[in-house]
């Protein structure tokens, strides 16, 4: 049967945790059940939501204490039959988490498809696969910069920038979340501009690499900016997914008129999704959700710098992007508090198929923007070569700068 | 100057909000500024974000416990100029808890829009004064009710409600919010024949009433499909504005031709507002932004039901909806739990200006949803002639058998 299964994290006051399950599974389908005709039952047995497990999980640490009174911790998980809902998100959601987000402390930690459900899903575009094939690099994973300062700077500005990163070695370059559509540098300039500039290095260099200009502006105005922005020769977009919504990202991915890699940022995403006891999980949002609607990439916070994700956060989110299942692969990209000497760690924690992003550690070398490329490609030798990043500093002056700046991760930390 | 102004509870570890305030302010905004050169700050001045106010706030109760460590709680107040976004919801949400929205304990509890901001925002298309002409009701507050268990039901199932809870007295009825398109009750006939028997009650009693058809699908839908429930004679539209977005539900309130008043409903909000710590404040996200982007009424748990916000919450919802401002007001509809018990409660906690909105309320009435309906009409009718619902229901059966069974609200509650 086409369904979906949507697993709960619950602190209880009641206690009763099957019981809750019960009332959660009709609550949110055909609202009552035993005191139903038999008729009834009959008719409407194949709407009924099910209880598959209602499980008391053991406190890690006692939330009772901030919740005001003892509470019973636990993972419920429901199975709603696809036939209540149209298979789009924005119905989902409702269904499995409309009422029910408004209700206590419960918090949507995954859903799972049956594959007649998955179906009507896209999925990335390109995916890893897809992206290597643009970039042409295989076996590494891939740098990623993001531009610095650029709110109240003229194109002239943008392009300097732009070419120094990608000169220095990186394969994408991104625009910051908050630059949106603005006279002194106007989408479809940047778009212009970028292209201009990614052909100007293959030219120089061989190299192809991919800038992910910022998609901004109404909702309903989007698919046609976006098939523009296309023709206009973007490489690929950035899009501030949790500010619009899946179901938008869902409608870009899907568009044979938009052949251009999404690049999903996490922006707002953090007011749903950081809390212990209420909203989505990270790995459900991040992860599973927005590779399901399209996404090709998906940024979220490193375990590593200031605005952080606990570890296990970041890895699952990881874990989604590129777990096997009927979708192309993410990539992952952990980002904030990047530096070079994070390389060894980013690479243990996410492999190689993930992009290191960095902004103030490529920004803030010594060198300049070329010499913190230079040294995170450096960085990223070393770990392939098997070598330490000291080792490899000696014959590497970029690294050698960026390891004095700024040190190498401690894994205490 | 055009600005928004964000006010955020923040509950930092650090404990010099001054600092924090300055660096959210500077983040979001230009990144750096002492160390900028005179000419470049000269440039880059009005882009720049401001902090108002960083204050320390007493302690109702200490969560420093539950976070792990002494924490100071404050209120922050930024002002970010409008220069640096375009006037769309997106935007602003982005600009403003962006990136914030992953750092830490911050909550956005409000958002002031300049006048020359808010010009850009429609506001309810009807609002309370618009939906009391089409009703035709100004002395009391409205009453509506919702269907009981309508998934896997038909037509003709749907239909015999519809006229029962209207013509017992019901002024509106909405759809379930969990009720999609599906073959039972398709979407377009449940507008042809809503419509058909709100005029035929029109004919019989003289009384006008409105039906809110849920409005679901793909987001790239929505337009069209509520152009034409417009043409087929929908009266009103529910929407699940918070599983699409803020900017679609605007998109509908602006478009001439859904001539249509939208009842937006709070489903999956709890995700990103039950939090103290994260996400948004309820007055925010279902008052202040809900009526801004354009709905004419606005459901949220009462604070009397099982399914309950505080009641300093629903007061505040309440509020942002009616509040003198640019905009018409929206109605508040306070939901869940409601019986005929709490009407004097609801009308001294909401005003008139509300909706009374009743589920197991209604439809669990000795003598059915009509009876049910009578019941509330009675209720409120002793509020305005100043009675007590005792004395009311000593002539009147219908509401003596409702306060029978689910007596009376306990202040103490």
């Amino acid at each position: 049967m086409s369904e979906i299964i949507a697993t709960y994290l619950v602190h209880d006051r009641k206690g009763n945790l099957e019981k809750k399950a019960e009332g959660i599974a009709l609550g949110l389908t055909i609202g009552s059940w035993t005191d139903l005709p038999e008729l009834e039952k009959e008719q409407l047995k194949k709407h009924k939501g099910t209880v598959i497990t209602a499980a008391e999980l053991e406190e890690d640490r006692d939330a009772s204490t901030y919740l005001g009174g003892k509470h019973t911790k636990g993972l419920i998980k429901i199975a709603y039959p696809a036939v209540n809902f149209s298979p789009d998100l924005p119905a989902i959601l409702t269904t499995v988490f409309g009422k029910l987000s408004l209700d206590g402390e419960v918090k949507l930690v995954d859903l799972e498809f049956s594959d007649s459900l998955a179906k009507h899903f896209p999925g990335p575009k390109f995916g890893i696969d897809g992206i290597r094939e643009k970039i042409n690099v295989y076996n590494r994973p891939l740098l990623m910069s993001i531009f610095k300062g650029v709110i109240g700077k003229d194109l002239g500005y943008l392009e300097e920038q732009l070419y120094d990163q990608l000169a220095g070695g990186m394969d994408l370059v991104k625009d910051d979340e908050i630059l949106f559509e603005n006279p002194m540098t106007p989408f479809f300039d940047r778009v212009k501009r970028g292209r201009q500039i990614i052909n100007l290095l293959k030219e120089e260099t061989g190299k192809n690499s991919l800038y992910a200009v910022n998609l901004t502006g109404r909702t309903s105005e989007l698919r046609d900016k976006a098939r523009l922005a296309a023709e206009a020769g973007a490489t690929a977009l950035l899009f501030n997914v949790h500010a619009y919504g899946l179901d938008v990202l869902q409608s870009l991915a899907e568009d044979d008129e938009v052949p251009v890699p999404i690049m999903a940022h996490p922006a707002v995403s953090g007011a749903f999704a950081a809390s212990e006891f209420y909203g989505f999980s990270y790995s459900l949002i991040l992860g599973k959700l927005t590779r399901l609607a399209g996404a090709d990439f998906s940024l979220f916070p490193s375990p590593y710098g200031s605005v952080a994700l606990k570890r296990k956060e970041a890895l699952g989110i990881a874990e989604e992007c590129t777990v096997s299942s009927v979708y192309k692969k993410v990539f992952p990209v952990p980002s904030a508090g990047i530096h070079p000497g994070l390389v060894p760690v980013i690479m243990k924690d996410f492999g190689n198929d993930s992009i290191i992003n960095a902004g103030g550690g490529i920004h803030g070398h010594p060198n300049g923007a070329k010499g913190g490329a230079a040294a995170f490609r450096s960085a990223v030798d070393a770990v392939l070569e098997g070598r330490t990043l000291e080792e490899k500093a000696r014959s590497d002056e970029h690294l050698e700068k960026a390891l004095k700046l700024w040190g190498q991760y401690e894994a205490a930390k």
